[in-house]
């Protein structure tokens, strides 16, 4: 199965004063991504999860390389998988292309705690979730 | 007396593709200064406005002029008033002034609505709050 | 001619602590339906304009009306129309409906400069540019 | 010498649909961080760096640890310090302490690379700023 994959551009205020996308926004449109992927990929909308089901997904961990600068106008090929599905955690990596280009222009590796969001406390993944995740496990860098 | 004010700088990651302050970020500030001036003029936080009296004052209407742009490294001095105190609104006016300019870069009026956020219902904007609040009245432009 | 629509979702990070959209958050929604305005319906894509063609629009006054709470998980359908079209200035209206409604839940007027970003002077609107403004224009609100 | 801190508050549109900070937003904290370190502790603004010497720092690789959520009304005691000073690059080290607590609430270590904003090629860290940078080396975690 090929790994799953959103476009999201680089916007025009994404930009900052050096003429490139600003750090902090890129890891933003992987949030952004990691919503398209539950609605996409997982085929249950992260409001969904996070309103209906309770559960969250805080980030606890996170490595990420920016391997080239992104200018106005850039689209990124975000694609999204899960490099390890843990009892309580799961990592997922973000590898984002530039159109075009077979090499990422920034990869991100996120931890996430799975959470209840009654009280913040790590839970199991629930079983019907884990299934979900498990197809997209791709361990291998 | 004379209006509230408080400074803020022009960050790196506010300026965009034009190499000017990104206009969402400018109104970003001025909620930073709101916040502020609940902390600094009315001597009630607004954190324990929204988390422990419950209540909120949404922006549901907007006028801003963005007369002259912003650099990055430009400080800001927020000055906020009470434009307006309404029964259920309070119209909220912010003047950001560059370091040493006497005429506004930017001005904003934020018509809020005071709500429960027990429901997000309009209500009377509390006696206690009122009191703090007219003493920043400053109908004149 | 219908106006111009795009889709945007409602994102995570788009939540303040009162559990809304975050205002300046929907202004940046403005500006990311007028990029996507150029592109689709102007065939010219923002970056194309900024860079190459070397203008550009800052706002430099904004009327906005929300009329709605808007919650994780919403959809906007962004309608673009042009409410003015000047000599130097261009006035867009933004409409943003959440699905299924017929009533904005908010509006924004944005009046916009055209600017040379080689020293952000006011230029004319370039003729090849009004052309494709003009197809866009509804004075009536 | 005792590391540089600032001090950053968590504001109302930091927090998003989970109740807690955005991570991306923390990130953005420690971009201003990093700009308040520049000129409180190396007593060179980093719009001068950027502007008149036409060097930036971006950061190409980054590695975070989230360990507790942070709400609205918290207060960041940011402490900023050199990790690693290269010929050509910085680390560059953030923790992040809620007010009264010992432990940071997040920490990132953040490897920049010193880059002519002419071309973006990487560059050696002048002379002048490296004396300047020398002072805040912290290599112990």
């Amino acid at each position: 199965m090929k790994p799953f994959r959103c476009r999201l551009p680089v916007r025009f205020g994404d930009i900052d004063q050096a003429g490139v996308a600003y750090y902090p926004t890129l890891l933003d449109h992987c949030h952004a991504a990691f919503e398209d992927f539950f609605e996409g990929a997982l085929d249950r909308p992260y409001p969904k999860v996070v309103m209906a089901d309770k559960i969250g997904f805080p980030t606890v961990h996170l490595e990420a390389d920016f391997r080239e600068p992104l200018r106005y106008g850039d689209r990124l090929d975000m694609e999204v998988s899960v490099a390890r599905l843990g009892e309580r955690s799961v990592v997922f990596r973000y590898r984002a292309y530039r159109k075009g280009s077979r090499k990422p222009a920034f990869e991100v590796l996120a931890t996430t705690a799975c959470v209840s969001l009654r009280n913040f406390k790590s839970v199991t993944v629930p079983g019907w979730l884990r299934v979900k995740l498990a197809r997209h496990v791709r361990e291998k860098a």
